[in-house]
């Protein structure tokens, strides 16, 4: 029986998503609670892509293969119950038994935050990006975030060292929001995939837009240029939060 | 030259306020930055109270003396330079010689805060209290509130491991109310001073009545009886925050 699951967790603490030898990962914990659940028999878990260390989800999915006849509903309390509380399962359901998390995604919505406070709260710290004594002018970022939409070659917004053969990606919207009540800036964006720190480096690129340190007009030019360099910094991985995973039907 | 400073931290990887051999304490991570900044003599470091291991503070209030002629605007960057990111430092103002942290505060209001989403989230973990499969009643927690209201010997509400000998406090408000939004309910609790895990074992009694281990009923004769084993469990440490201290002038 195949199953998928919706899953939050706090990056903070960990070496990223996948698993790597030595290291604390989302998958190597998921993998030992399953392992603990079927007797000792290794449960492979498949996600709908990896998230870097200190990246956060609120909605990544994942699924797993079991012979195991547990109500569905037991399911989730039965993970949360082993899990550690960085990690926790927020819905389980079968799907069909070719259902797989990475190769059926159309579609990915992330969120990056930055605080926008005067001094960083120690409750945010690890949770939204903090840059001391800089106003940014959201209108500037958002003009810049409009060039974005649509499908282009991305590689200027791709980390060099990927094995990615084919840069071109459609982003169908990007949001920036002021939330008063957080004192945050928040960017929603949604697209039909993306590369490897695709995310960091548009948030980072209109960050720059936003202080100043680049213009508005250079957003067309950076993108036709297919250059990383030409780019903003990577903006730091604890902004940034894997939200949601679209599926057909 | 006294100072004072308004201070927040996330008390999670602290064993509290106040200094103890070879723990990490918040009042101990302040010296050190402090005698830094004194080329090694040692500043004491004042607060309007202590908290406990994992108690979080939105608005701790602290003195000490300075010989330092330093812009009174530089205080608090120079400070949080150097202090780990889990303390922040909000405000630093010159003071009378005479203010005194402690014995000069007139009223005090903290925060309680329990998570009320069927899952609990990981980013929340130690900032809210989450009881599995719970949903008080909260209306049944107001009318029971307004019984803690006015002067009244609190020994029911005291931990029993204290010197204190007057255990007479005021409340002066008790606000509960659901944030929709976060889908939390927060207690909010004002009085003239607290006794040790007053406002904790408030919370622990008031939850058990939301959720029918006790009855709105009892509370006076708790209140009444003028001991600790009438109330209820003292609330966990992590749902509360030291939101503000209040002086006189």
């Amino acid at each position: 029986m195949r199953l998928r699951a919706i899953i939050s967790y706090d990056g903070s603490a960990f070496s990223g998503y996948q698993v790597q030898p030595g290291k604390r990962t989302v998958q190597a914990e998921i993998e030992r609670v399953l392992q603990i659940m079927h007797k000792g028999t290794v449960v492979k878990v498949v996600a709908s892509g990896r998230t870097d260390a200190g990246v956060h989800a609120t909605g990544q999915v994942i699924h797993y293969d079991s012979p195991l006849t547990l109500p569905m509903d037991r399911w989730r309390t039965a993970l949360n119950v082993q899990l550690p509380g960085d990690i926790r399962v927020l819905s389980v359901e079968q799907v069909q038994d070719d259902f797989h998390a990475r190769y059926d995604a159309v579609g990915k919505t992330y969120r990056y935050i930055w605080s926008l406070k005067e001094v960083h709260s120690p409750f945010e710290r690890n949770y939204s990006v903090h840059v001391e004594r800089y106003k940014p002018n959201i209108e500037w970022m958002k003009e810049a975030s409009v060039h974005l939409l649509g499908t282009h070659d991305f590689s200027s917004f791709c980390a060099s060292n990927t094995s990615v053969k084919d840069f071109v990606r459609t982003v169908h919207s990007i949001r920036l929001e002021v939330h008063e009540e957080l004192n945050q800036l928040h960017m929603e964006i949604s697209g039909n995939g993306f590369l490897y720190n695709m995310v960091r480096i548009i948030a980072g690129t209109l960050w720059e837009i936003g202080i100043e340190k680049k213009s508005v007009e250079d957003l067309p030019e950076i993108l036709r240029s297919c250059n990383r360099k030409n780019a903003g910094k990577t903006a730091p991985a604890h902004g940034l939060y894997l939200e949601k995973v679209v599926y057909l039907g």
